[in-house]
């Protein structure tokens, strides 16, 4: 099985949103989790941007071992001289270089040609591998850059001696086959294109981040950039828990990958804490709902059998177990599993009765608990 | 162009939620908003789970003229006559019944054969038909199911009498080629496909709903069943917003559809403050950072043209406009947009020492606001 190389940019992509800014010592406190969860890569930051920044990439890379520690850049010479400087006590330090390539970036924002980025990408690439090893090469807005093109940007930067190869969908803009189909299309058309990684940076704009990362890897990208908690600019990035429980409970997409699942949950609770970013209840894998049970129907179905509504093992994402929560819409199964736990039998007869009090109550107030349910089982017993 | 029927079920699969339960007057309430925003079909809830519901479906029917109101049953004959007295007010109501086709379904929670599966769905249907004229038909867990069987039980219900067909991804399992596969299965194989039309309905266990329910929609359905902020069941369901802004989108897809998405932001923000459920900050399209632009090089573009970095236009779903947010991530070009909107005209030099000056502010506070920018802007112009 191939390994799906998982580049985390919780602390750049994440990090750069209102409301979210870290101190250097904080930054290095997510960064020691991101690398006990396994993080092949950790994006710490964008050095030139501001004299903290600078201080957190480069704390970061003075302590952490496992993981790569790579730092962002523009296709800019001082760019990547400070990203270098940031980087210099890391044990795997990358360079992230790059530039735009869409026709909205070559015309509108930087008002040049195609042959000047090809040029400049080339450049910051050269620039960038005489001070680290390894160089990663982003072509921003790739998602909505013109195939042909994007190729001739793509060689040119492994030519320079990038070995991973960023296609970034900057605006959220691609549906999953149009994504895949761009990544195929440089597997197919880009020469040399066994030198790199090709790696999938999609944004979430549309509600596609996650979609569009699987189609690119079923496609060939063998890298995908996420955060915890899908956090990042505007509608934020592909959840790095999303894609790797999907690559679990897909096998068939025969990919293997270094994170160890059990710790997601809580690293999704220090990130949100830390970064005052709440995470929905209704959000894939760590929502505070994901493993929750309220109709009527499904209560009674994973009561049976746990697989019948619930695909995912709550501990295997180190969540607790799932919850089968008393509401206007649950059953008489649900009522009976709840009696149950709390120490009564009910016969048939005595289900029906207390289900009918229990509707009642159920009606009045969100969630029933403990204590309207003794006092509803009570008064049956005393029937039976 | 065919036409995309919006099925909202956030009075039904979203208010089954702990926490989420509506008294009927609220739910009427949410129901006007849903018809306002042009849902074709409001599934306003589950008429037999509780007194209350019963009753919210009933008032909903009798104010609703423009939506169809759907209420859900089990295929059993008790849920199916509940339902129709609930809808009885309605000037165009719809019995939404079913039963369980996935091997976990029929032999663990219902531990019965496929040929009763057949039956019970048939006779269900025909029962509702009796009652009401128009029926839609759902296999729960079709996501899992066996296309084969599948196919044998959606042919039987359309004999039976159901026009519309549901093939629920109940558990949030599939990829959306797999979904995609499900579909263009029965649009190939069902003898009588043409008598109903297919529709999607897509959880988000693994986050991918709105890929699914797409790549179905692409695959030959022809309604899609959502709700406001993508709220419901465990990790919740398709998104209203996101479907309809990647139909608008991606106009190669084809379709037409009746919501007016200007109403979008204000729906979600009612929904989510009615049923206690807060979005987060990088939800899609209606998150409150969803048009928020932080990081410098993402804030340049934007300043030089929108489209840069930002695909949909926040009016169209009635959001305020893009945000320039200061944070120690933002450029120059940020800060002299900001100095012009405060009234200072910066030369280059200046625009240098004032943003030296603003970045050590910003890497102390968050946020940077007016107050700081004066204060910055001031002393600059003292300089000049």
């Amino acid at each position: 099985m191939s390994k799906l190389h998982i580049f985390d940019t919780t602390l750049r992509d994440g990090e750069q949103v209102p409301g979210c800014q870290l101190k250097s010592e904080e930054k290095l406190e997510v960064a020691f989790r991101l690398e006990s969860l396994g993080v092949d890569i950790i994006e710490a930051g964008f050095p030139v941007s501001s004299p903290e920044d600078f201080k957190s990439v480069a704390l970061v890379s003075r302590h952490i071992k496992e993981s790569t520690i790579c730092g962002l850049s523009r296709a800019v010479e001082e760019d990547i001289t400070v990203a270098a400087n940031a980087l210099k006590g890391a044990v795997n330090p990358r360079i992230h270089t790059g530039i735009g390539t869409s026709e909205f970036h070559v015309k509108y924002k930087l008002n040049t040609t195609n042959e000047d980025i090809i040029n400049r990408g080339a450049h910051a690439v050269k620039f960038a591998r005489n001070l680290v090893s390894e160089v990663e090469f982003y072509a921003e807005d790739a998602g909505r850059t013109d195939n042909e093109f994007l190729a001739r940007v793509v060689e040119s930067a492994i030519d320079a001696g990038a070995s991973i190869i960023n296609i970034p969908d900057t605006t959220g803009y691609c549906l999953p086959e149009q994504f895949a189909e761009k990544i195929a299309f440089l597997v197919n058309n880009v020469p040399n294109i066994d030198k790199a990684i090709l790696s999938t940076h999609c944004h979430n704009d549309l509600g596609l981040a996650t979609a569009n990362s699987i189609a690119g890897v079923m496609a060939g990208a063998r890298q995908v950039e996420c955060t915890i908690n899908g956090i990042g600019e505007r509608a934020g990035n592909t959840s790095l828990e999303e894609v790797v429980m999907i690559i679990n409970q897909h096998q068939h997409i025969n990919l293997t990958h270094n994170i160890d699942t059990t710790q997601i949950t809580s690293v999704s609770k220090t990130v949100s804490s830390m970064m005052n970013m709440p995470v929905q209840p209704n959000k894939a894998i760590v929502g505070s709902n994901a493993f929750s049970h309220s109709s009527g129907i499904h209560q009674d179905g994973v009561i049976k059998k746990r697989e019948t509504y619930e695909i995912i093992d709550p501990a295997s994402v180190g969540a607790t177990g799932s919850e089968i929560i008393l509401t206007a819409r649950s059953g008489k199964a649900a009522l009976n599993y709840h009696a149950k736990k709390l120490g009564y039998e009910l016969d048939p007869e005595g289900l029906k009765i207390a289900y009918k009090e229990f509707l009642e109550v159920a009606d009045q107030v969100k969630k029933v608990g403990s204590i309207h349910l003794h006092k509803i089982f009570k008064t049956i017993k005393a029937y039976a």
